[in-house]
């Protein structure tokens, strides 16, 4: 049954750290306006500013990835714009065209290890720039990268800073998309802060739903003069939350006692154990990642064999006998679930 | 100060019925898949489809109001049709442009108190159809109306038999938006239930933003293959929860136990004590609602003494002294609260 | 037969101004590089410029009236915004929802014989920025007019005037439909010139279809700046001719030895004789029109009879027995088959 | 002086053919009713009806290239759906994003020479089918191809029926993009005729702007059932002409005593001149292409010095000394004009 199995197949299948459901009980007949504008809604707006350093940022809270991402990149382009992505980006595959559906292409550049590099910004901007028939094509309008990226590696923060600075001298607005953000933040290999993200980037948004909270994603406009009237943006794509304190109470309790920057810090402990065990068993990591996803390369016939006793997230074929899987922590995830997966793994 | 006010401003400033708070309690750690694959949204899809004595239908969650309207009708509509809606429809002015931003022009056809007729309904196809130019037109692609209407007037199972009547004679889908659906089927003077709806609309949803939920619509397709692909329609919209549980959670509860036919009746108790207090204290009212909405009309000096004391909703400008407002009880409104604003009301 | 009846049905029923066919003749084979950038839009661009006494304009080819709407409009807005019109404006109902397939509301206001006034968008303006629930709303972001109207009705200088002033004080763009400007300067009443127009309007279209060319819309930004990338926005909505030579053929030739100012004044002249003709048989007018659209109203049984012998374009029913028509007289209708339709108008 | 070069940059650098010209002027004064409805453009369809052994179906004229693929795709597919091409696909790189403001994603999938092949729709179909997240990404929802394609070669029938197999097996409607077409049935190498386009595709288009039109393409669909309400939808995109006739007399000509098919004999024979002068000069050619475009590998210094004495098309950059240009030749290239571009090239 699959409550005998243990499940490490995403960082959404829980419900939410218990702070936010006891704040859900506490404040569960104020009377509040609607639509973000109430006093809790105010306090996690105040609390993500100092955390980000970012005393001007306009905050503004939304339900989900996709939908931040389509508005963000809708908001910010401008219609005969496109956004740059690796090819391996988020918005580049798994949004269902959800970009597309907003009217812009994804520019997909080169990319190692889902990262794209400020060289492959720049010779893309270059390429547009120098070509002829620029008018007749689309013309790259903001950059997009995540941070973990898709595979869950990092951007340390000689990398960011690199492609921010390419970005300005090009004025591309930089979008970093951090559903998974506090995931990067509790690993003790990264080097990059929520301020150096507030300072590096032009627009960027701070997971909820995979970091702890129920739902919701936080966009910070470090210079909110970046996206003009976005309350009736974000009111027109049906992404305005008539209770938004819902999502208030959600951040206002992560960005508490430096919750956010702690909730995931035993989920990259626990994606080290099972790093370690996969190592043991011989089984190939595909990417170095630091955070809490590990995709590797398994045979199938011990993915089956895995797959009777733990849930995985199936990636692709990486040739006729072998798979690519991926194990997902969570901010949820135990240190004896975790211990459990290892002799898993080193049984098979 | 505001919280020594009597808050009568709207149906959202409330958290969410206490056996929802407890459900997310209780279900906290359980692991489920995403995208409300789980058992939890399985279980409220069953309890929906029995209330509405639908078996065949499916049901999908969405997050907010103007979500749901734009994504059904988005979904619904052929590029070159339009929705069919009163001048007050919801849709018409509340929405930010969410329909015309989906591509499609909000076609406003003459109402009484905000209800359209089957009559209207009638002509505006007739006078379409009977057009030499009509290929240059837009063509009426489906009808909108919510019950209760947008001033919380109640269509009956007559006036809503033969709207539906019509649509099916034309081949357009019927769209009944039922946002404070809770509201409706809360009113002695209701006679459309749930399953009447299900039997003569095409599309249409069960609310719970309004209605006791944190967050949440219920939209439900008794015939499916109205929208196929829905889920991934909602998915590229940017409305797909991942933890879509959470969801499910609110409908589930909310259609066990007959909570959801249940909840409102309060609201609609204190709602006619407000209309008697009205009555007696000479401010006429706008429509004969059945509903949680009061409009009425009141003298701006008389407002502003209100003001002091009660959180109400501006309408708009009535003549040079007098305006339009508006009092809408909740779910979680108390009788005592109640008996204040009366009183209240009485003194002015 | 078709080819005996009197043809007063539109101004766009016959080919193109002789000297039109003739340049394409001269220039057949020239080999010019694409897309407007040859020497024969350069030429027609000057000489627009030069009426408008514009020298800074820019100048773009299309190639239709909806097309034009529809993407200048596009070009203007930003997402949250709609274009105001009157409630009979071209693009509120004869586009085939054309603008709202670009994404925004037409926000009509009341007018008067298809005029709107200074004072109606001053109202809605005030209404629009005293709205508590504004954020919630489509935001008024260009006004839209015709010269002549949609009626066939002028607006005068002070009226024009007026409503640029307004549009100036609310940053408004306006935007001036002149599918029909031909008619406009051909009349004897009509006291706004070109350059007035590039004067008060931010940017408007100078009609060549229905005046005279085989095709073509001259739209002239007065100030650039109004709308960066425009040839890029053109190409991206399918609106880029690759011989867009063929479209300068048409202006350079309209606007060569005062052509365009002159095309129509037989037009005119012949609307004037129709019109006295209509007086004379006692049919009234729906609109004192003052250009080659004569919109009346006529008993149902003489249009019948009417219709025998000449083409017409009907209206909408007016009452039980009577329609209402329109004649409309073009840059090709000659005195002698007015003669005759005004005989015939008589003799009803 | 650019007028003494010799032109071979591109085909839509003349006018029209002759007889389009003298038709023009032939039927200038006749009245006709507009968008498309006049019988000149009724005598245009029969014929290409009959050139494609299609009785039954439609035809719609349009403007250009951009809009036509733009619009088509758009009318084709569902809002969830996007439209396979090859990477080098006009749709994907050369339409200034047309599709993706339409909506829509352009999935690429590998190719030779520019050509796809059923093999590589076949698998592309079938990786999506075979993900478990299929719901969360882009369906394909029609192929897109060009005869001959965006390097001038040509698919031979077997290909074109095999792809088309492919798509039929599953209901995927494919597209075939004519713009260049009659350079197609004008090669001795081709062997599929326009019969055969009508049998195994499900919409295409032939084009006029590129084949000796002054402009137009005509959109055929054997089965008029695929697009509901075209006439609409062309009108509601911009692309509907008032003087619809003006492209009815393109292709009425076009396809009178069999021009079309015959019309660019001489620009393949000047190909082939072309091709025989660069292999003589030892200029690589890029593509076996057999139609009228011929892309070659040139070093830079004799591409300076080409460039004094006739005007190519840049493709790109080769390598760090060499490019990528093309030569086009056209309807209205002469054999004597060719001559002169092969003694150049062998002077080089």
């Amino acid at each position: 049954m699959a409550q005998e199995q243990l499940h490490f197949a995403s960082d959404y299948q829980e419900g939410a750290h218990p702070r936010i459901l006891q704040r859900l009980i506490d404040t569960n007949l104020m009377q509040t306006p609607g639509y973000g504008t109430d006093e809790i809604c105010e306090s996690a707006r105040a609390r993500i500013r100092e955390a980000c350093a970012a005393p001007q940022a306009a905050v503004h809270f939304l339900t989900g990835g996709t939908q931040t991402n389509a508005i963000v990149i809708k908001a910010v382009l401008q219609p005969y714009q496109g956004v740059v992505s690796a090819v391996s980006g988020h918005v580049s595959v798994h949004e269902a065209g959800a970009i597309e559906a907003g009217g812009h292409k994804v520019m997909t550049i080169p990319s190692e290890s889902g990262k794209i590099s400020a060289a492959a910004v720049e010779q893309f901007v270059a390429d547009y720039e120098g070509d002829d028939n620029k008018a007749h094509m689309v013309m790259p309008g903001m950059v997009y990268l995540s941070q973990p990226n898709e595979f869950g590696v990092l951007y340390s923060l000689e990398e960011l800073t690199a492609i921010s600075n390419v970005c300005r001298r090009h004025h591309l607005p930089l979008f970093l998309d951090g559903a998974r953000l506090a995931y990067a933040l509790a690993c003790p290999e990264n080097d990059v802060s929520l301020a150096d993200i507030a300072r590096l980037c032009d627009v960027f948004y701070i997971g909820g739903t995979k970091c702890g909270a129920l739902l919701g994603e936080a966009v910070v406009l470090p210079n909110p003069d970046l996206i003009p009237h976005f309350f009736t943006i974000i009111k027109q794509n049906g992404a305005l939350l008539a209770k938004g304190r819902v999502l208030g109470i959600q951040f206002d309790e992560l960005f508490k006692d430096n919750l956010y920057a702690e909730l995931c810090k035993t989920a990259i402990d626990c994606a080290h154990r099972i790093k370690a065990a996969l190592q043991e068993a011989g089984l190939p990591l595909c990417f170095d990642s630091q955070t809490n996803q590990i995709f590797f390369i398994i045979d199938n016939e011990k993915m089956k064999k895995l797959g009777e006793k733990a849930v995985y997230n199936f990636g692709e074929k990486y040739d006729e006998s072998h798979s690519i899987i991926r194990f997902c922590t969570s901010w949820a995830t135990t240190v004896e679930n975790t211990e459990k997966l290892c002799e898993i793994i080193k049984s098979l």
